[in-house]
């Protein structure tokens, strides 16, 4: 940080949106590289992160009745198989367990011994191995519904990864729920989209637009597919969970079966839904600056950090004395979910380099404390929603008895900020020409951050020529949006000129 | 359960064990076997359990300063070669990825197709992945130390499994720390040590011996493994716990280096360590009876489960209402890290087969409450402590009042049974001859219980002899117990008759 001159992360969000985002992975000690080809390892400040949204996200499916367990890391390969669509999807991208044992080989290593008779899939989603037990476990409709949902690892072979947005292995969730009825399951799967949504906005203060997939864009095996889309700071979406309705297709696949009210033996309804470790990469892209990370303070692992200030041995007692008795008190309060958590950083490190450290980590609140602020009963305050260099002295006193307020206050602007970012690149297009500008970069030199939300009717057909603009724009059709199709006036497809009662969100996308 | 005469359970633990151990898991609902070979489900009801264990443990972990984080689930073969007792120890076991897609193969179904140029092994235990991000991170005294946990799935090919005891998937922690000095690292290997026994006993009402390992039974690659050891019903020992000190071997096979304060470049001494859904099934035969599970209160998921019994539709609006009331007031009390966790469960199910559901799952307490014990203002209790007919009404506010030490009346003495259970059973031994007739069932028709803990004299070392009897009797040193050693006066190895200062513990075990 020593030649530092305006900001802690270089490249900045302007000069290079891609290796910036990598930059604050990498400032905030959140994540790295590991030498398995795309498996990251989570260090200890990402990972706490992914704690907190577990612990919300868990509270939240327990309160909507639902219960964890735990199933099989392998699927039979004959198992992915029962359903065509979903073995489609999953077949280019899967870790094969083909063996299970290592023995000496002809040049002393070891090799690959012991051949299975039937290879394993490691599991990339779990729709088949659940749908098997749930086969066993169903036989009447008094057995209905059932709300499961596991905390895992799932692999997919990702030819093109980057941190915490597409790796090989990543940490989710995933629910998989059975029901005697379509409507049931149909709610469920509506239940959930709200349940994320809600996360997203009240935790991860990340505003995102409810929709159902387009066809081509749903998971595979599912009757309808819906997601929560963000927008991005460079204005691409991300898709950041989602949530299935599969229909009857995995209860034919796993003969998932029940004796109905009428005694008839009749195929159950089921859902899937997930969220994973992406949602810290959207986290990261909603909110962060050229200094690195910011967090909503809803999720961050530390509140305030305190940094102590003194030179003598004697100062050094009496400083972290008044920190000490500082942390006690604030500790004392309740935010969310536990305690205020507050770290004293009393690290033998030179004071600028530390409390940049914090900045870049994301830490909302920063108090720097010495000698000078015991004396006048004050603490010296950063907020990490305000330029670095704008700190202020705040009375003690006040300062714990508004700490929480503060706290919501920034994690209610961020938000703010969010959404009205958002909605200053969200455009309802109505014709070709525009949306094709819409997408295009001024300058083909240094392609500036363009583009955003589109939205337009779009007839939603199979017709070459649209699929040919979209891909030529790089940008995906993310959602149909709820609530919005019956507003919505009649109109006509920007593409074909038919007839269309249907708006759809464009973007480009992770 | 209707033509049941006298328990739940059948077979009897004195009937069968082994089949007992089955049928309990299988009637409390903790688990099945799954379609894929050793790897297990674990159900709602027996995760709730692992859930609650780990709630715990991450607390304690936590509070003696150690922060979670993930590492991938692959590890490349080569680096598992770099420690030579370490890949000899799991070679044998392992499940191996050789293939990143699948393709259609000849007879039209799907093959293993993208070959990996190194085939990867799905992490039996962390140590090599987790020492190369190490050997990243530590550069200089400053970096260290290292306190890093991980809760993580692993895998272990393992040809004969039983649930929770050994499976081929099994969910466990694995504590992973990297220290300056050899004295801290040891000191690091018996905090944890004793942090697991303290779980044990606290927690799980699991009375432990604490020991180190002798030589031959030590963890692959660890210059010292400390465990701790609980006897089950059937008089074995169940390893429930183990702590590694490395030494400076991981540190070397991982190139784990570190500037010191003088300057000088040396390497790291390292710790692992780690507890599994194994505990579960320790925890299931320290307690269990036959008429099921039998869960310590501290980590019960239900500690109350409220029966209503009533005819008619107005019987039933009044009860449940009458239940409800009381259901909130025993949540208002703070029981160990949450609530009291009560269920009202007011299924269509006949109220005798119900309340055996409850029985068999291990729910602490169950309250029938009918339209008699409200008017008494008493609710009708049973405790699942006591025999399962005793039961008896208790007045309403008594029992709101006294209902946490209710809990930790049976918490306590639980535990106490299973420290008599164990002391009754763990017999000193002095000579070869007595020493072959504890370990000697009565009958060999029917292997009764028979054995225990056999504490005698051990010179400790390779003797061919005394490898012979061991096995022959299926007998295993355990440990050799920490504090023992210096109390005991000197003696002669029961063995060999030479000298030794050593008490070792001896059982068969699991």
């Amino acid at each position: 940080m020593g030649n530092k001159t305006a900001n802690a992360i270089s490249p900045t969000r302007a000069e290079d949106y891609p290796e910036w985002y990598q930059q604050v992975v990498r400032a905030a000690d959140l994540a790295e590289v590991s030498p398995v080809r795309g498996c990251m390892v989570i260090k200890p400040w990402g990972y706490a992160l992914w704690e907190n949204m577990q612990r919300v996200l868990d509270r939240m499916f327990k309160e909507t009745g639902h219960v964890n367990a735990y199933f099989p890391l392998f699927i039979p390969l004959s198992f992915l198989e029962r359903e065509a669509e979903h073995v489609e999807g999953f077949a280019k991208e899967c870790a094969v367990v083909t063996h299970h044992r290592l023995e000496a080989g002809p040049d002393g290593g070891l090799v690959p011994a012991g051949p299975l008779e039937e290879p394993l899939v490691v599991r990339p989603t779990s729709e088949t191995i659940i749908g098997e037990m749930y086969a066993r476990w169903v036989q009447s409709y008094r057995d209905l519904p059932i709300l499961i949902n596991q905390w895992a690892n799932v692999v997919r072979w990702e030819l093109r990864t980057r941190l915490f947005l597409r790796t090989t292995e990543f940490l989710w969730q995933e629910g998989h729920t059975v029901h005697a009825a379509q409507e049931e399951a149909i709610e469920e799967t509506l239940r959930i989209l709200d349940l994320y949504a809600d996360f997203a906005e009240s935790y991860m203060a990340m505003p995102v637009i409810k929709g159902e997939k387009t066809p081509a864009e749903r998971f595979p095996g599912a009757l309808n597919t819906y997601t929560i889309e963000a927008m991005m700071q460079d204005h691409k979406a991300l898709q950041a969970g989602t949530s299935h309705f599969l229909g009857q297709n995995f209860a034919r696949a796993c003969k998932i079966k029940f004796l109905d009210q009428a005694g008839q033996e009749v195929f159950a309804w089921t859902t899937s839904w997930g969220v994973s470790t992406r949602l810290i990469g959207g986290l990261l892209m909603t909110h962060s600056d050229d200094d690195g990370l910011v967090l909503p303070p809803r999720l961050a692992p530390k509140h305030v950090v305190i940094l102590p200030i003194y030179r003598t041995p004697e100062e050094r007692t009496k400083v972290l004395e008044h920190c000490e008795s500082l942390r006690r008190e604030l500790r004392e309060q309740t935010y969310g979910e536990d305690r205020v958590q507050v770290e004293i950083d009393d690290r033998d490190i030179r004071g600028g380099e530390k409390g940049w450290q914090h900045v870049k980590r994301g830490v909302p609140l920063r108090l720097e404390i010495g000698p000078r602020d015991i004396a006048s009963d004050s603490v010296f305050l950063g907020r990490r929603d305000r330029p670095v260099k704008e700190k202020k002295p705040v009375a003690r006193k006040e300062f714990v008895e508004t700490v929480i307020d503060i706290l919501e206050e920034i994690q209610k602007g961020l938000l703010e900020r969010a959404r009205a970012f958002r909605d200053e690149r969200t455009r309802t297009i109505e014709n070709i020409d525009e949306f094709i500008a819409f997408f295009t970069p001024q300058s083909s030199e240094k392609p500036e951050p363009h583009g955003g939300f589109a939205v337009s009717f779009w007839a939603g057909e199979d017709d070459p020529r649209t699929a040919e603009i979209l891909q030529e724009l790089k940008v995906s059709p993310r959602c149909i949006p709820l609530g919005l199709a019956e507003e919505a006036a009649e109109g006509r497809c920007i593409f074909t000129g038919k007839p269309s009662r249907q708006r759809v969100y464009f973007a480009k996308a992770y």
